[in-house]
């Protein structure tokens, strides 16, 4: 069914995992982005159902609480007729001394063919893949990578502006922290885009510049020149000591607000990859207003996640 | 295929949302009864599968600990070929603290069709409807209103009796914090019922009475006119202070058992809305004896709750 | 359309329910053995779907964590087409008062068709089978019986042993918590295996010599003799007392190890129910060696799971 709706995996996409965009190439990474519009198109803005990956079964492998990002990957995954398993750490054999690596062996044992996972671990993806024969896609390891929401967020810039290339593009808050901020960055550099990470010195390295990243403390100073903003959530639960005196002193600094907005280019654009804190990194005007892309980068993460588990099935195919 | 098996939608329905009872006229209520008892039969007493809502999404927000709400909207959405995806506070962003209609709208971006909304706060589905474009059913908001359970409970008489106007139908226990009360109150009375609330004092005000209610503070008495009785569970999770001395004083007064069932008439009804405290409001003898309806409850609740399901697409669909 | 893929089901299968193998017939776990094999055939290795129970609706009613026996009931259900509703005890009206039975009435009113029972009390099944219409199937109760585990034990040492009788079959380790040995015993006494249980005197009774069984305490003994060993885990948590002075001490006795494996027969089995703790009941080299048909166990479980849910919805339609 899939040979008529959709055009044949490219050879350059090899990968039967997703893990980063980092270990992404920029084919991979534009193969995925052409079949993510694809399948928004297909999918009448991702509402209709194509079962195209029907008899194949999910695996959401949730190490971490999550709303947005387990419920796109369980609607993605059933909007393409495949079946979802779904399994948390909290009700699981874990608690019985069973370690991670033979719990995925047992689910591979049951013939799950993808397994989405979320751990709080940088790498756990990456080294279920040297155990594990079925596809993984990293939902979030601690603040290495979320794949996922890095594309997804490329994914909307692209259907606002043509082309990345040459864009000013600021990620503003707790870089340290953020798996997105990384699989922003990576992405983004490979497109060609001038990126900017910007937040207090606490939290946003000066290593980011041997990168290639411009690096500022002064987000009046980037809001002038940015074509986009992604304004992070500060992540208050992967800090061991407070990185600024008050939310209150952050938002006076960083808070994405009117007055700010008044200094921007008139078509800036205005990310998060949420869930937000409104008052904290944005306020409520910003963030409900005409600049705020927040919902689209919602529905094109159900795009890149339909797009995703049916780049790594048909990879897999290919390979058996 | 819905065209074929169920009448069209009739003009006189013409809400999207399901907040409660008190806000629907007559002639809805009405409607939504008669195409409960045509899904009934469609499904062969709700036990078959007719999948006349494929392709459309249900999401099952519960914010308060639920089995029989949470699964029968489950099983009426899947009897009809809707994708369910649940969701519940717990799990959620809401514990990085993303507002309430943050979460909501993050759902609706994904292209959902319709919130059923579970919240210890009254009115909060009536809020959610002024933030989002899907279909909004009320599962139960505080102690405010239950219109699903208030619908079944209606269709449960009618099954058994013709008619509701000129029935006298009591409810018995604690109406103070009762939502089934509220949505059973509305109901009944529009549709010609002799309403009477009994209770305890400091469970039962004074105030109905000016709704054209009876107030009384005596099983014995009430229990010898009553064509219906609906024995309320005490609800010790929403009182602040003990509303009587003991769980053994309430029942001596209060708790439906056999000496009272011998003073009532032969044909009574006795429902509860469950879960059900054996010994408390209602003796084992009488909650599984001849006049107990409350398992035929349960089994309408599917037929209510898939006919709210589809006349809130219906409506949806017409609108677009 | 299973009239064309499967056998009828056979008259000497009566049961609606499947309890325990003690309580089954030789006659019926020769059935149910020969249901999973065409099972584990038919769905291609226990990959893929055969809608043959579409419209049939199971629950998982689970009052214990699993991951492994849950998400294998609702894969096998899924794979056969069957609606799964889950059911687990945290979130449920439990917390409000209401008794397990009439929880389970509740479901049956809402037209489900089988319950996949899990309780930490033995015999809970049995009774909901005294008060329920639909088929119960136990999933484990207390240290009692685990039947599809038990099942699926035996399915595995089918596969690589062409017939059970005259083995020697060694169940080491926590006998006196572990419904799975009990399962496993009445099982493989049925079909004429010679069984072996194994483990420190705190957690193997004497008592079972008087059902045929070989006690021993010595698993350096045992190794030498056994065709199959089943590494049972120490359920730490069923334990009152500290049956051992330390894991060390019992890994050092129990632990099935590579020198162990040195001295066994060539063809040994090594089995394991999981969750396996790694170190303990068994090291890395044996649970990962060629003797190790753990994985195996998994598959299997599905297809003595998909023959389970099918022999108790036919019978339960033989019986209307």
């Amino acid at each position: 069914m899939s040979d008529d709706l959709l055009p044949p995996l490219p050879q350059s996409w090899q990968t039967t995992d997703i893990l980063g965009l980092e270990n992404l190439s920029l084919a991979e990474i534009r193969i995925w982005l052409d079949y993510a519009f694809r399948f928004k198109k297909l999918t009448n803005d991702c509402s209709k159902k194509v079962p195209i990956l029907e008899g194949v079964t999910c695996t959401n492998l949730f190490f971490e609480n999550s709303t947005r990002t387990r419920v796109s990957f369980s609607l993605a995954a059933k909007r393409l007729g495949a079946e979802v398993v779904e399994f948390s750490a909290s009700s699981s054999s874990l608690s019985k001394g069973e370690t991670f690596i033979d719990t995925a062996k047992t689910l591979e044992a049951m013939n799950v063919d993808t397994m989405v996972v979320r751990h709080q671990t940088p790498g756990t993806p990456q080294l279920l893949t040297e155990h594990i024969g079925c596809s993984i896609i990293n939902a979030g390891d601690g603040p290495h990578e979320h794949p996922t929401q890095g594309m997804l967020d490329i994914m909307t810039i692209c259907q606002h502006r043509t082309d990345i290339k040459g864009l000013t593009i600021a990620l503003v808050g707790d870089i340290a922290h953020s798996r997105t901020a990384r699989s922003n960055i990576w992405g983004l550099k490979k497109l060609g885009a001038h990126v900017v990470v910007c937040g207090p010195p606490t939290l946003v390295s000066r290593q980011w510049e041997r990168h290639g990243i411009e690096v500022s403390y002064s987000l009046d100073d980037i809001v002038r020149r940015a074509d986009v903003l992604n304004l992070l959530r500060i992540q208050f639960e992967r800090q061991y000591t407070r990185p600024f005196p008050s939310v209150h002193e952050y938002a006076l600094l960083y808070a994405m607000n009117r007055q700010r907005l008044e200094m921007a280019k008139k078509d800036i654009l205005i990310m998060a990859p949420g869930p937000i804190n409104r008052g904290v990194e944005i306020t409520p005007e910003v963030a409900d207003g005409p600049h705020s892309v927040i919902l689209n980068q919602v529905t094109n993460g159900l795009a890149v996640r339909m797009a995703a588990l049916w780049l790594v099935h048909q990879a897999a195919k290919r390979q058996t």
